[in-house]
């Protein structure tokens, strides 16, 4: 058989943590006799600095006729003021998920071995966040009034509908249902965002019905953020809201030894369309061309991305391979492709 | 000279740690000639259960005649299905902040000597943030459209006014100017809340102008959460909005060594009603009447009043009580009581 993939390597240290993700890849389906067909699309700051090109609806529809997008990172450096700040985000990286309709945005976080986890006691620590990706405070819906004036008005309004939230709140409950702990916390902050709370919270508490079998409770967001220092191994299936996700994923990196280990997966469940695996880290231009990267966030995300294909053995063999190298980590500086080849050595 | 003081002891543990911090701030200000009469309100969960009342109109009338309210905690538990949920935080506690414009939520974070902080190297934590109070996402304003059907559709409108957002900054940059560091981070989330991102950004840069000797930077959100947990020192004065200032303050008492330790002030800077000072921390009913509760908290909220009321002097003997005791605290058990006590006898 043959993986149809898309490459979006991106700015920064993007297509050097691609290159390795990539390699990885390349071998581990290879063991299965799978053929791996790829396309690379240029997109990102770099390429909108050279073209004024965010995501043409061309390439958009090239994209959408591939089986999955392994995407880098995108991002101009902070200070650069030759990008109006935030277009890419929202225009490339943004449109994709919306355009895409990748409802399921999965963010796995474990704590392996011996990495560094900046908590004094971290326990153990394995959990998924759900984090819907359709919708919510991201849709770009607002506006400004008397924009500069001293009457300016700002708003930003979050949609949420019955049919984005019960999807992926359904989503969550299977995930839940297949794991061990078998539990599901929502998170929200339903006492003050009392519409959309209520709406999360009467989801969450009719799709339960439908899993006798998972549990499930319920947290305010400034509490999940305590709980996620204080006792992050109580957590098992987290489902949340766009924004809340967007929150609580960096924390929970932050807490498994960084982002350089957090993959994640912009899927759509549907299969209308091809979902996109990216590591959760930006596109960290300070550090870029060096060899410096982490390339390990981006290999585990093309772990979940051969997961969404049915490709669970080479999933699990890519992991394995990433625990084993993670677990004798000792906090000596390696270029990204040695980590690359460890982890592909490994296999 | 005479403090006029409202007290709102609340619910669960609410009155116990209101009770000690009475005790401290009645011996601090006697010590400086002052006379503090109080006028105590019964408000709160177990009053709605009681008359079906959050905060009337007479009441919120006679508060304004006071000198400052001292505020312990509301809610009823979490279970309990008597009361609606939010109900209390929405018509009592949120209007309380909206109706007496406390537009700077005062939120400290200092790890003191031996407190334990989650974090294996906190480092030296000090930092204040100012979240705005009086806007942004908890303005209660959206609404939902056939709900309870699959076609239902929830919003959330945040708010946010160039008067709004540019006194709360202000007030973030004179209080930087006043401290060792003078340093003011801006944190929000402008590449994907554009609208009410760029006034905040806008805001930062053109009030930055009147605070030369006030150095500024910006972060996203969910990098903040990172550097929370990684490198908090980093932090000096942090300004943002209502609901990103409620996710960090929990996030920032919980690695100063929990919220037991977390105070705040909900302040009018403009002094047109009285200030409220509050713990961060909640009702917690399932402790409550049982002297369990630390009452720091609740003790270090009565120095921000005092500070608020121009007894600094009497302020900084509280806080020095304080120091004092938590550097000597071993994790051994003592009543709310004795905490109480100790810091009193330590004055
Ligand atoms: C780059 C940004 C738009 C994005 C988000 O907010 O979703 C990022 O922070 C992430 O978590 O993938
Ligand atoms: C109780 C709740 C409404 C409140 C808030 O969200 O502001 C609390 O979490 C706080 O931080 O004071």
């Amino acid at each position: 058989s043959t993986i149809n993939l898309a490459v979006i390597p991106g700015d920064g240290i993007g297509p050097e943590v691609i290159a390795e993700a990539l390699k990885v890849l390349e071998k581990a389906v290879a063991a299965e006799g799978v053929d791996l067909q790829q396309t690379h699309y240029k997109l990102g700051a770099e390429h909108w600095l050279a073209t004024g090109e965010t995501l043409p609806d061309e390439v958009l529809a090239d994209l959408r006729t591939r089986d999955a997008i392994l995407f880098g990172a995108v991002g101009a450096a902070p200070g650069d003021t030759r990008i109006p700040s935030g277009i890419i985000e929202r225009e490339m990286l943004l449109k994709l998920r919306f355009s895409l309709d990748h409802y399921v945005n999965l963010r796995p976080s474990r704590l392996y071995g011996t990495v560094g986890s900046p908590l004094a006691n971290p326990g153990v620590i394995d959990f998924i966040v759900v984090r819907e990706g359709t919708e919510g405070p991201y849709v770009g819906n607002g506006g400004v009034l008397r924009a500069g004036t001293p009457h300016e008005v700002a708003t930003e309004v979050s949609l949420n509908t019955a049919h984005g939230v019960e999807r992926v709140v359904r989503d969550a409950f299977r995930r839940a249902s297949a794991r061990e702990r078998k539990h599901v916390t929502l998170v929200h902050k339903h006492n003050v965002l009392v519409y959309a709370g209520h709406l999360w919270k009467r989801t969450v508490e009719a799709v339960a019905q439908e899993f006798p079998e998972v549990t499930h409770d319920y947290l305010h967001v400034d509490a999940a953020t305590i709980f996620m220092v204080t006792d992050p191994s109580r957590f098992d299936v987290i489902v949340t809201d766009n924004l809340f996700g967007d929150i609580l994923t960096d924390l929970a990196a932050a807490i498994t030894g960084g982002i350089g280990l957090a993959a994640s997966g912009n899927i759509n469940m549907d299969r209308t369309a091809p979902s996109m695996f990216e590591p959760v880290h930006g596109s960290a231009p300070d550090i870029a061309g060096q060899q410096k990267a982490d390339p390990t966030a981006a290999i585990l995300s093309a772990a979940l991305l051969l997961d969404h294909l049915g490709y669970t053995a080479a999933a699990r063999k890519i992991e394995a391979a990433v625990v084993a190298d993670v677990e004798t980590r000792d906090g000596g500086a390696r270029s990204t492709s040695a980590v690359g080849d460890a982890i592909a050595a490994a296999l």
